[in-house]
């Protein structure tokens, strides 16, 4: 008989998301006229960069002729990307990072999920709590957890919360832990960690042989000088650190695909022989098996980020957003709420009012105002009483939403 | 201690294809002068069709206004590119099949490892031999395997031999088998299966609990009327049988990016609760959760296949590939080789001569005639002494090469 992954089934509800999508539907279909508002899913909304269009358009024409056609390209991606990437966004930043270690991908998601194929199946795995739930599911996917409580903590799981009371930055664990999942600047809180947060991290996994999966797709939206962008910014990070980044929200490539993962050449692993083994030569593989590269027409598009033209739109992208986040912080803070975020983050993070479940303020919010945004307790138990307001939207739709907010809690 | 898959350490050697790149590097770094011609990855080398180009051109400069930008889409892809494949692919030949059982994705390659995920541990997996080194390789990497013998045969998979004497489509096993890959038009041998073969496995599927992978991704290349398409062609199907298909070879899209699986609602599999768990909702979520669909402007270059000028364009480029894989039978066949398949499939297989192992016919092709082609045993211990050559080249390019090959063998 047919063995299915009997995993899947430990699995809560739907993904956060798809539960948005589903009531978000409901209540349009009952309710044509409202006019709704989306802060909740982290979507950006504004047009992909001129550089990118012009980049994957040149592309597309020459695709159209038989010299500069491009079938099967490498598995890791392009080397003139591989080596753009390597400059500008490790090498500039005094971060010891090769093209060769980069491997281009179609998301964060992906590679985030991926990534634990090359481990095996009795590591202690860390997640802070809140935490972007894709890290638990796919452990749950692959059996790292057993059954699911009554709050949505699965068994076997490390959950490290992150509170107010330790600035959304999660307290090194006493305990021994293998892989540990951070992501800075954070999702969904909008925190982000200094340097000796990080360095604290890193010491403790290259004394404890433990690795850390450190995602940095929102780096680009870090506006204090004094936070470090990669993970590899710390002395240490190559023996112990793989990192994750992606085109979707510098760039505004949600809709495009394109990201990428940074495995050091020196991040061994002992085998159960205990020879040692290149995590990297396990993820090259794993790629070339398992992917067929990215897009070129797409790596293309990515590559024109680098460009002159490329870095002054996505830094405007990223500017307006971040706009939205202060106009976001100021008038929730003047209807009272209590927020965090925001300030180098695309996130505003908040307190619901008057003791409110998180999908009961959701369902507030969407009824009352019209506005979606995702309920804090989707990211885990320790995000109950909370909820995530994006700052990826128009103007316009920010304004006109905060003034509803402000208009029915202030 | 962290633990690595050490799955990964019972691999052999390189895949297949990043193999034939270092040879061929290696000569040609020692021959820069060579004009070599690569008939060996089955990558097409023809331009993409103008109708895929127009609609990925129109669809980047959509993304360039604030309306009509694409953020995240689907997971499982687009409607209206799902309902397409639904109409053309599968109830124009008579397949039950819904758009909603039809997910997008970035290729078959990633699929048919991912696929994997879905499954248990505890099944009995079969392939054929040769076979698509992807299918060994991903089970291998899922721990569904023992190590390898000196013939690089895995412990614990069952190897369904496919030779000239069962006309390249493998017996049906008097064992019990759980999950059987079945690839058709075969990759490598080029073989096609009648309903009666198919209906055959899909009967002993049916009857033994099994599921079926059905690799259609050369579909588009079959010329005779009377072989199936897909394998939901085959009453019964429905119940037993994933098929995955893909738009790198009939539209050229290796580089490019767009193929799909199929997972009919009605494939369902008991837990070991005794419940009935439905295929398609364990699929879902892992795409849910572990992918975020294919660029917005790819899936549009894919539905261009489906207007009346890609439909042309395509058939074009099938057609155009055909008439090179005839050539290969008729001058290799002159030449004194026996030869199989290239005639509803862009690949010919070939009995080396002189009884040379494939990889002494491999060097012995690159040396003599600067012609790259894909060793048999890459494929399997069975496929020791046969060579794949590829249709997909130029017209210019098979000549010459089949020219030399002539002149040197024939």
């Amino acid at each position: 008989m047919v063995a299915i992954n009997e995993n899947y089934l430990k699995l809560k509800a739907g993904y956060l998301f798809p539960e948005i999508a589903r009531r978000v539907n409901t209540f349009s279909q009952a309710n044509p006229d409202a006019p709704i508002i989306r802060l909740g899913i982290g979507d950006v909304t504004e047009p992909l960069p001129q550089a990118c269009r012009d980049a994957i358009i040149k592309a597309t024409e020459k695709m159209g002729q038989r010299e500069s056609f491009r079938g099967y390209g490498p598995e890791q991606g392009y080397g003139w990307l591989r080596e753009k990437i390597a400059t500008h966004d490790f090498q500039a930043r005094g971060c010891d990072i090769d093209a060769s270690e980069i491997f281009i991908s179609d998301g964060s998601k992906c590679d985030t999920g991926n990534i634990l194929d090359i481990f095996g199946n009795t590591n202690t795995i860390a997640v802070t709590d809140p935490v972007y739930p894709v890290y638990v599911d796919t452990n749950v996917m692959a059996g790292h957890t057993g059954a699911a409580n009554e709050k949505g903590e699965y068994g076997g799981l490390v959950y490290l919360p992150i509170t107010a009371a330790n600035d959304f930055t999660a307290t090194i664990p006493s305990q021994k832990v293998d892989l540990i999942y951070l992501c800075f600047p954070n999702n969904p809180t909008g925190a982000v960690a200094t340097k000796e947060h990080l360095q604290a991290w890193v010491d403790y996994a290259n004394s404890h042989g433990s690795i850390i999966f450190f995602d940095a797709a929102y780096e680009a939206f870090i506006t204090d000088p004094t936070i470090p962008h990669s993970i590899y910014e710390i002395p240490g990070a190559r023996t112990c650190a793989i990192e994750f980044r992606s085109f979707s929200k510098n760039a505004g490539f949600t809709g495009t695909r394109c990201a990428l993962s940074v495995v050091p050449k020196t991040l061994e692993v002992k085998a159960s022989t205990g020879e040692k083994i290149q995590l990297w030569s396990l993820w090259s593989r794993r790629q070339a098996t398992k992917f067929n590269g990215v897009s070129y027409i797409i790596q293309r598009g990515a590559e024109a980020v680098y460009s002159p033209e490329g870095q002054e739109q996505t830094r405007g992208l990223v500017n307006f957003y971040m706009e939205n986040a202060s106009l976001i912080r100021e008038k929730l803070s003047l209807a009272g709420f209590a927020v965090y975020g925001g300030e180098n983050a695309p996130y505003v993070w908040l307190k619901t009012p008057n003791d409110l479940s998180s999908w009961e303020f959701f369902d507030k919010l969407l009824t009352t105002c019209h506005v979606v945004g995702t309920p804090g307790s989707g990211f885990g138990a320790a995000g109950e009483g909370y909820f995530r307001i994006s700052a990826f939207n128009s103007r316009e739709n920010v304004e006109t939403a905060l003034a509803r907010i402000v208009k029915a809690f202030g």
